[in-house]
């Protein structure tokens, strides 16, 4: 079942899906040439909001979660990218340390490790899940409700290199994303550890990555001749916050303000009658934590306790100490009753799939990312890749192929932005573009 | 609808079947570490023949028709695999000049063209079909029974580049396989030429494939610890032969009688009652044509007119001048009441798909891929890419998976193959590996 697109589709967002697929060859393209030029992350997902007059990106995560949310008929499209990316990584692996959050009773995220382990099965590699819980003393499985099972084991240090038991692997596969930092354990291993420690969270920035994402956009919206708006969020930074201490609140303040602003002339100009909102956002910081909707500069002042308190803290303690604004984008796709947003997902830089995340508890002009009863996921129908050229209006296929393409778009921009934190945190860590073989 | 093996499998195939699986990691990694020193091919098909004791390849098509007759619901892995292909040949890449076999008349081969067409197309290149019939003087469009249509159009050359109308294409891809020799419209092109003209059946020997594939098999049995000859067909090269004029036959007599003793020694070697038979091929050529199955170095001596012409020219009038030899491997896998032989589709190095061709009309030591109303095609229900690892015995998953190992064998010895080729055509026609950029 695909949510069905409340609005009408006869503005803006139907011809830049027309314009898309017409120019696909273009910018078919001029991706392949980016990805000779810039690292391919090993995997990602890419939040998108659809408001039927622009499509964005609102978040891009480097260690995703949810591969268990995929459609299980094509999961043979993420073996086929594993294989791929394990080949540009380090093609003499034969086995994984595959590294997860430290959450042990989160089962639908322990389906998603499950998932992963069994996808890099399939693409032929040896895969043991080393654990960075301290508590963790010795192998522990953990069964799934799906009637899998994972176990977890503790991570070993042997000089430069890290192990699980007796096995030895060849690459570490981070599926944490280090909100606390990089952990000691992993540093300055022989071991090649993909994605880089440097692309942790306790190292990115939301406004890096959405201002590589402009830049990106930018070039993106010239190929295609569209104002970059319609696929880029405004933004902006309040940094030296503190949600406890309530400073740095006239800053973010004045920051929604002038945001508000630019948002409602670009509304005036294409005529849209909504109201603009915001959202501010930890900079630092995931998992729908810290993350909250404006609609007027007033709102983030005098913010009550508990307000403040959720801001304040993100992840794992992480402390909130730079905000984001970003232009809050209206998802109009709904699931009968319920708001949705697209979530995609790549493998080294193909789209491999993705899904609807469903919140029947909340409003269409909020985060839905975020815990609750109410949230429930609901895999594409289709994959990604198969336009329909002589399907015109309203079509499935044609949305998930633009969806592909504007999370390629972010995709594009953590590369850019990887490569910043790579030089900045450790330019030996950089990984070199490696030499295949050509047909 | 997947054919059931006719015979209990309890003998050596399920041994190397689960052998394979348990060693998959250490196959995968020596696979692509053979991607990183050798050419890769854009595409290619393997028809396989199991026998329950024994799976091999008995032919590779380097330009392969019947992509229509895969599974359409595993056409993202050829969408996904040729993005990979092109990016390898030329990332720069927007234009594909597609040209296909002689045949205007043949609309299942048309349908394959249509296929392939369409996946070129939803990776993101435009597609024109040039043709290579001096009859064809303006664009002229096919109708075919899907529903679709193509349209086929004159090839023009400028220079050293050639265009069909104003398209002037970056790449040109044969689905042609040169039987008939190097097109002059093709040589010296400034635009890449995949698969290169030199790996036209014109230049191609099945004998110096299959003495490639000796060699991999070799290696890859070393790996596994097994007997090479459960995965590689003997065979024997008798050369100037001349049907017509019954010149050569002793030389075929003798070499068909030492062939089907080395095998008879296998045969009681591993205790297996059936006779041994062995199939007379051009040593060029491809189509199905040329081509007896023999059980008795007899029956290659005073053969009828009907059966010296039959065997004397094949495709496109191509004089038989030398003969292999190969060792006859008994399909014992069947449809209903009809015999059945894997054929495993490759785009890049990846697994696609494949189908079984079954032939009601044939009987299990006969070659399948003859013409004729009893000739139906049945696509793979699963992919080749997802083994089950708790499954034992008998499972469709597994099977296919150990017939894209297999047909990847035979891929290797192809890339091997072309590689002595385009040295001995031209030096300067071999492609260089690229670089990439790395993760």
């Amino acid at each position: 079942m695909v949510p069905r697109l409340t609005t009408a589709l006869t503005g803006p967002l139907l011809d830049l899906e027309r314009r898309i697929l017409e120019r696909m060859p273009e910018i078919e393209r001029w991706l392949r040439s980016k990805w000779q030029e810039h690292p391919v992350p090993f995997y990602a997902s890419v939040d998108l909001r659809n408001a039927g007059f622009k499509l964005a990106p609102v978040d891009t995560n480097l260690f995703p979660g949810g591969f268990n949310n995929l459609n299980r008929d094509f999961l043979p499209l993420c073996v086929q990218a594993i294989q791929a990316a394990v080949e540009r990584v380090c093609a003499d692996a034969r086995g994984v340390l595959l590294i997860p959050e430290n959450h042990t009773r989160n089962l639908h995220y322990l389906q998603n490790v499950a998932t992963l382990e069994h996808i890099l099965q399939q693409a032929g590699m040896r895969v043991r899940i080393g654990t960075l819980l301290p508590d963790v003393r010795e192998p522990t499985k953990v069964d799934l409700p799906s009637g899998d099972s994972l176990t977890l084991e503790p991570i070993v240090r042997d000089g430069r290199r890290v192990r699980v038991g007796d096995f030895d692997p060849c690459m570490v596969l981070l599926n944490n994303d280090l909100s606390s930092g990089s952990p000691a354990i992993l540093q300055g291993l022989d071991q090649p550890v993909v994605p880089s420690l440097s692309a942790g969270w306790y190292n990115r920035r939301k406004s890096k990555h959405f201002a590589a994402y402009s830049q990106v956009a930018r070039e993106f919206a010239a190929l295609l001749d569209i104002d970059p708006w319609l696929v880029d969020p405004y933004f902006g930074v309040c940094g030296e916050i503190d949600f406890q201490e309530r400073s740095g609140e006239e800053c973010l303040a004045s920051g929604v303000g002038a945001l508000l602003e630019r948002i409602a002339r670009k509304y005036r100009e294409y005529g849209i009658e909504e109201k603009p909102f915001a959202i501010v956002k930890a900079d630092a910081g995931t998992y729908g934590m810290g993350i909250m909707t404006v609609r007027d500069a007033n709102d983030v002042v005098g913010l009550n306790r508990k307000q403040r308190n959720k801001m304040a803290v993100v992840k794992e303690g992480l402390q909130v100490t730079r905000a984001m604004v970003q232009e809050g984008v209206y998802t109009f796709e709904r699931a009968d009753d319920a708001f949705a947003e697209p979530v995609v997902y790549m493998i080294d830089h193909y789209v491999v799939g993705g899904f609807y995340r469903v919140h029947t508890g909340r409003g269409r002009d909020e985060n839905l990312n975020a815990p609750g009863m109410q949230f429930v996921s609901l895999a594409f129908e289709d994959t990604c890749l198969q336009p329909q050229f002589d399907s015109s209006g309203d079509c499935a296929p044609n949305r998930f192929y633009l969806y592909g393409v504007i999370a390629r778009l972010a995709l594009l921009a953590a590369s850019l932005e990887i490569e910043q934190l790579a030089q900045l945190h450790d330019p030996a860590l950089m990984q070199q573009p490696r030499k295949v073989a050509g047909a």
